[in-house]
């Protein structure tokens, strides 16, 4: 295959500074070429707030320098001959989200260890493989070991298995935030949609009653794919009446304010089969919020609690056998279902775009939290 | 049908002073007959912690006058007009567990009111019906309204719908402890053993590893049915030593002594399917227990903590998509796959039988933790 001259350059982040706005635009050395990768030339990159978090060392230190950013997308400029066999082409408009590799079961010698075992990678749940290496600022498995870099960058260089071929007729800055934040909300849908019926993909959740709390950039995906995926009634739920009319364009059939409406958890009590939870405080009201599911309904948190714990009233989860479950992004199986689903059915996110060279401007607007519903950078 | 002479005549508790052995025996008046009804000559009763916890009025104020037992076995006296389109006959051995009765979707003038959209009742869910009524110290829902009284006497009466024929070639004795006991352990293995496969009911757990947290009336149910529903394993778990030759002896593969036995949460972290958990403790270590559950396994609590409340490291739940659940008894169809199943596999709880005359000797030995691992009475 061609090699295309590739110069790795990307917004470094040096130091915890880098979440204030102090990203350094710079030249830095990708993981060491395998034949199982493939070189994205970069077009797109969403910005997340796990990006905030790790660049100031939030959840222990990171690993600087790196780059982060892990919901690209681009076209591929140079395929290994083993990634070939994986049907990616160059010249492929792909997606890379927050999984940059599994252990896949794969043995010395390519990888240091013997992962032949395992659970996860060979039920297609490679996002909950132990040994998984996230896109940004983490080892990889592989004997030639290496970094990850991620997507705020003009190049990307991963393994071909996380790379997924983006369907034509969904837009690059539309696919971008669905790598992460899309996956985020789709997969528990998907997932927890399976207990109740085995219907095709875009019924799955068929009848299902589903709320979504916090319409945010996971949660205003939430309301797009629950419609998406046949939900009988959608109910969204935020503090304050501000994202009302956004929450109803997105196709939420009923709003309710938390902070301001009165009695919405009495008068809704037992009324929905499956809750996303988008919000990471540990303030919310998860009692009421789970007096919300019917019996056997399932109450799904996207990311942990401020104080990582959960405190709720026992009585309301064992007395309906109700279920408090979580999820965590979502795996490759998943990732190409979505962006199926969002092409038949002309998903569109909604994003405000900037060029990348504004990364370090568009962070601090990031953590001001005023994004409606995702940023998402373009390289020009 | 015939009636027979029924004097219904029981250990009838008058204050909170009856938890400490003062039931009275004396006369007291059954719910008012209806059609729907049968009379029961109770032969054995099981003691059930619940029955000390109403006794004392432990979950808010009890109403006594009551008579407390809700594992009862016996023959039928008396079969209403309506219960005998149930199939039920005189001479019939039946059992009745904590639940007298349910809304089953009557309308007025069966009920007061209608119930008609009940969803519990409609998909075999009664035991989750609001409107349930419960074996004692209840109120019925029917016009004729009455309260309900258990089975520490002599009769019961209750609607047929909640008796359930005793297979030939099960004991009183054991078929007695399993109304509540055994159902509260029965119903989560079958429940949860069904979102891994459709089997049979004795095939439900089959290559599943199951633990049993606390093993007492109810812990000891579960090691018994997770093994006759083809658990492939089964890991029982106590504070100490002491039940260990027993746990074993009823079939469980391996005991952990929490308080003794060293790294036992770390060595088997992410080894198990499903964990029932019948202790009550909030002292609990509940989020190494919820570690012990593989991706997707599911800890369900049966009652309550002693201070209602569940808090648990919330990346051990999402990180691995587990769920914290709970369970509540079980509901008439369960009863029945139960009870086949118990008859089918002989399986033969651990009890020791005392006369009803001793009840409030027997409820004092309950009241000290020494049950191994069910008290039944017998009425001679």
């Amino acid at each position: 295959m061609a090699h295309h001259d590739t110069k790795f350059e990307g917004w470094v982040a040096m130091d915890k500074s880098a979440a204030e706005g102090n990203m350094v635009w710079q030249a830095y050395d990708p993981k060491p070429w395998e034949e199982t990768d493939i070189d994205i030339e970069i077009t797109h990159c969403g910005v997340c707030g796990t990006d905030l978090h790790q660049l100031r060392s939030g959840w222990g230190q990171t690993a600087y320098p790196v780059v982060v950013g892990h919901e690209l997308v681009g076209i591929t400029v140079r395929v290994g001959k083993e990634a070939a066999k994986t049907g990616v082409k160059l010249g492929d408009r792909v997606g890379v989200g927050a999984q940059n590799d599994a252990c896949q079961c794969r043995k010395p010698p390519q990888t240091l260890k013997d992962h032949s075992d395992c659970n996860a990678c060979s039920t297609g749940n490679e996002v909950y493989c132990p040994n998984m290496t996230l896109t940004y600022g983490a080892k990889y498995l592989t004997s030639a070991g290496g970094k990850s870099m991620g997507g705020y960058a003009r190049y990307h260089r991963c393994p071909a298995a996380f790379a997924f071929k983006i369907p034509d007729n969904l837009a690059s800055e539309h696919a971008a935030p669905m790598m992460c934040a899309g996956l985020t909300a789709f997969s528990p849908l998907v997932h927890f949609g399976s207990h109740y019926n085995q219907r095709p993909t875009s019924e799955k959740l068929k009848g299902l009653l589903v709320g979504v709390i916090g319409i945010g950039g996971v949660g205003h995906f939430a309301v797009l794919f629950a419609k998406a995926l046949g939900a009988q009634r959608v109910v969204a739920f935020s503090r304050h009446a501000d994202k009302r009319d956004d929450a109803l364009a997105l196709g939420a059939d009923t709003y309710i304010a938390t902070a301001e409406d009165r009695n919405w958890e009495v008068e809704n009590a037992g009324s929905l089969d499956l809750i996303l939870c988008t919000i990471s405080s540990s303030n919310m009201p998860l009692t009421d919020y789970i007096t919300l599911l019917k019996r056997d309904g399932s109450f799904c948190q996207l990311g942990l609690p401020d104080d990582g714990q959960f405190n709720v009233d026992a009585a309301a989860i064992a007395s309906q056998r109700r279920s408090l479950t979580g999820s965590f992004m979502g795996s490759p199986n998943e990732i190409r279902e979505m962006l199926q689903l969002a092409a038949d059915k002309a998903i569109k996110p909604r994003v405000e775009v900037y060029p990348m060279s504004e990364a370090n401007s568009v962070l601090k607007k990031m953590e001001l939290g005023k994004a409606k519903y995702r940023y998402v950078m373009v390289n020009h």
